[in-house]
């Protein structure tokens, strides 16, 4: 067996064995071996904050085969004829002579391994705040099964009271509810304005408001200072603004960069953001050298810009490629991502496909349009729940180019839309008469996907001028007086009201009550609702009156962020 | 106001009142009228097996807007400015005059309209079987307000006891749950040899096994014969075999046609399949008359033939369109329809769009290739329920086709996927990396769906032989002895077998016991897991091995429509 074709995979998570199994599957008689620095092989690491939380309790369901076999290295054996050698760091990897050296990390043996193809799957390291007292004891990342350990441990000691979460991304997100469902009180600590930046600010508003409702702090525009300690243990934080919050624990979630040490030390191209340089192939700068997951830049589908996107189910996707090619010959290509990713927010769920508005305007991109529309996601009397989407549509072409959509209702089938849509570069257009699976235990007669088409439409062909929660906030804030009508019933104006000075005319008493709107037709006179459905329909009341300046705020008091007066 | 444009729409259901509210929005000057048989209007009439299932109790949220607002003749004048005529009957149409002559059928009135543009949106009505005593008391559809009221009337009296349901078609489904929630006994009479026919027999088959599991009987490739009955009353039905089975209600469930007595009448042009025809505007013969909701015949999206498609989500897209182009010029089309469809069966939903395989055979389509994936739509630890998917592509191409999803998990959200991607025309190379949102609440690493596309192109490429669990059954039954292995562990097969001449030889095993194997390498194999995953990956191993007439049976035992040993 001396000329078997050896393949060997640096890292044993996602990326790494899912390219050793593909490797496997194309090449029988290949030698496949995975060498992993962890104990465990092919952890479920995004399903930690669910440990953490308490929706399970076995932990070896993070590790298992859906049928319940423990992946170690002898499933990897019997099971995929894949060698896996667990606590084994790859210390250096010479290229010239096709050579890793290793190092076992139980009892220090080191070795060498010649290889034929070689696969990089060396995952992300986490950041951490350059502040003192980061080394203080309960100071800890959510980014390994030890972490995860660590953490579980807190929760079913229950000793602990108070912890901040440093960051609000989607895993600081994960662990605040992680711990909040533990019973700890939590700040979430973020520098940026606004928590999910994968959201624009109007919606990301809306989770921090639930996030509050659910009685976890969140602390924006604000960041940490120092970690203050005694004894070696953490018993505070120390904000940028000079707050100081006691705390037990900090678990620090400010996001990860590429692991790429190895790469670089021999001599791989690595890309301006820091990861691995790869082609659609999945091949580094050397062609016998493959890299997978976190640890490299991907292409964005809607930009062709490189981006980092280390998410699980990419890596998987990418491991999938790399494998086959390297068994192989560059046969498969990996085709890049449009950022597809979603978050559960307690009872919410938060996600976005594409691009959001800022990123859009980021990349100088000018012919954009917007809408936010807020409705449920399926009928009232099937218990319908509320979704909240921002859609995003080049004006030129109507091409749809991010979606995002946060609330109660089912974010995550409004989300795998989209980004189907976006992958079959579907237009506004296209969307409009979508015909898509209907029935009231699963959706509106028309879904809210495509009523968000619909009223992006409108604005579009200028049948609708929309305005922004945020823009009607500013304005008043600005000292603008617009002319403000609540076009809902009396009862629910006793139940909720915005008191931004605004006139309650219902829908229904519109036409009748003309007299009581602006003698000046070109005063400006926003319309809302509930959901600003009534509100649209108000407007064209109005406009088919003769008043010019009618503007709808889009999302109505569903996608109000602010406070209101009841 | 007498030059005043005047739109008129026949019929209040879904399609009418859409056009009309789109008809208003366009044109704010034109008289808009709506002419609706029934006492109510804008019925939800998808909702009727909720309502009758006890899923809520409150009538009125059939007839309401989400706001509560009941949509009565006097919110269409006060919210939309549309005149809505309840109880009026449109008894024929003047085309030379554009007049419409009508009648009201509360006191017997008649009298004449004229129209500038008309709308008709007279539906379609059921179906009923040519057999004696079809009019005996007892016997329903549910397809009005007042079947609905009859039928929640049944459930809340808690009299009757046996109940048949005429028909295994979405609506005889969701009737069966509806009236078996109710506590009364079930059999639901299917004439051919399967329920829901949109999907394949061996999905379909899966759902007649949960719908017996829920204590619904169902009796397949036999209809009704005659209605029994005693003063009138119904007391039984008389199946084409001869089976008599005693019942005090049935209810008739056999499909709909189109309605089209009105315009058959005044001289509009009838579609092959009996519904209005009309162009891609909605516009029929006639270009001053439009027609939209299940009177009318669609364009298939993917043959461009017309079907009939009488669903309530494509009725209010069409009004949209007819609505528009009425009021204005024919400036909006109407694409047609992929026939997606979902229905919920208990705590099953079962959903297809595009074409079954039983549907592409049907129109000569020779190079297409299917597969069926069973897996769940989430982690296990995350409480993952089971999807059984099937997919149909071109094999050519690798068009995506069709593909319809059965099982407790998110079957709305794959078929929304799925519907999707048709409709961006993607192929399966094109799922095989698709950016989809994944976290452990919502989705496996690799969707579902991506899984799906994974199998079906390992098929394609020629790396993994499947046979479908009826194609084994049939080659069993028929004689044939192929070598067959259950790659499952031993205590999964202690509690769930097929027992159908299976070698137990699990996954992590069987590189150990080849000599157990046939030692003819040509022998027929077959290999299964729960879901055949572990049973592909034993093909693999035995292909290795030299083993040429591997086989594995897609979706497993989670596939496996048959009677089971245990």
């Amino acid at each position: 067996m001396a000329n078997r074709k050896r393949i060997i995979v640096i890292g044993g998570s996602a990326a790494g064995p899912k390219a050793a199994a593909k490797a496997r599957r194309i090449d029988n008689d290949a030698e496949v071996i995975i060498l992993q620095k962890d104990a465990d092989l092919s952890m479920a690491s995004c399903g930690y904050p669910y440990y953490v939380g308490g929706f399970f309790n076995d932990r070896n369901q993070l590790l298992c085969t859906p049928a319940g076999v423990v992946r170690n290295p002898m499933f990897y054996l019997n099971a995929k004829d894949i060698e896996a050698r667990v606590n084994t760091e790859v210390t250096a990897i010479d290229r010239k002579n096709k050579i890793v050296s290793c190092k076992n990390l139980a009892n220090g043996e080191t070795g060498t391994l010649s290889y034929d193809k070689l696969i990089i799957a060396t995952g992300s390291v986490p950041r951490m705040p350059p502040v003192p007292g980061v080394d203080l004891q309960g100071i800890t990342t959510l980014q390994s099964m030890k972490d995860a350990d660590f953490l579980r441990k807190i929760r079913d000691e229950g000793k602990i009271k108070k912890a901040v979460v440093v960051g609000g991304g989607l895993i600081g997100i994960e662990t605040c509810e992680a711990l909040q469902l533990a019973g700890i009180e939590i700040n979430v600590i973020e520098l940026l304005p606004q928590l999910l930046t994968f959201l624009d600010w109007e919606l990301a508003k809306l989770v921090e408001n639930h996030v509050k409702s659910k009685g976890a702090n969140v602390i924006t525009d604000n960041g940490i200072a120092a970690f203050l300690g005694e004894d070696g243990k953490l018993t505070g934080v120390k904000l940028q603004n000079g707050t100081e919050l006691p705390c037990e624990l900090a678990v620090v979630a400010i996001g990860v960069r590429p692991n790429v040490k190895l790469a670089k030390e021999a001599g791989l191209k690595i890309g301006e953001l820091g990861g691995v340089d790869v082609n659609e192939h999945m091949q580094t700068s050397d062609p016998d050298i493959y890299a997978v997951g976190d640890c490299v830049e991907t292409t964005s589908r809607i930009t062709g810009k490189k981006v980092l996107a280390p998410y699980g189910d990419l890596a998987n996707l990418q491991g999938r490629v790399a494998g086959e090619n390297a068994a192989s010959v560059n046969c498969v290509t990996f085709p890049g991502t449009i950022q597809t990713g979603i978050c559960k927010v307690f009872d919410y769920a938060a996600g976005s496909t594409g691009l959001s508005e800022t990123a859009a305007k980021r990349l100088g991109m000018a012919d954009i349009v917007t809408v936010i529309n807020a409705s449920p996601d399926k009928p009232g009397f099937m218990e319908g729940k509320l979704l909240v989407t921002k859609l995003i549509a080049d004006s030129k072409t109507g091409r749809i180019l991010g979606a995002q959509s946060i609330g109660p209702g089912n974010v995550s089938k409004q989300i795998a839309q989209w980004a189907m849509a976006i992958q079959g570069k579907l237009t506004v257009e296209d969307l409009i008469n979508a015909d898509l699976p209907y029935a009231p235990p699963f959706s509106l007669a028309i879904d809210h996907c495509i009523a968000t088409a619909h009223i992006l439409q409108n604005k579009m062909k200028g049948r609708m001028t929309g305005i922004s929660c945020k823009d009607v906030y500013d304005k008043l804030n600005a000292g603008e007086k617009p002319f403000i009508i609540d076009t809902r019933g009396p009862e629910e104006f006793e139940e909720v009201r915005l008191g931004i000075g605004e006139t309650l005319i219902p829908l229904g008493a519109i036409r009748k009550r003309l007299g009581e709107l602006p003698e000046d037709k070109n005063k400006e006179i926003i319309c809302y609702c509930k959901i600003s459905l009534r509100g649209y329909e108000a407007a064209l009341a109005l406009e088919g009156n003769g008043w010019k300046n009618v503007k709808v705020m889009e999302g109505g008091i569903m996608a109000w962020p602010y406070p209101r007066e009841k």
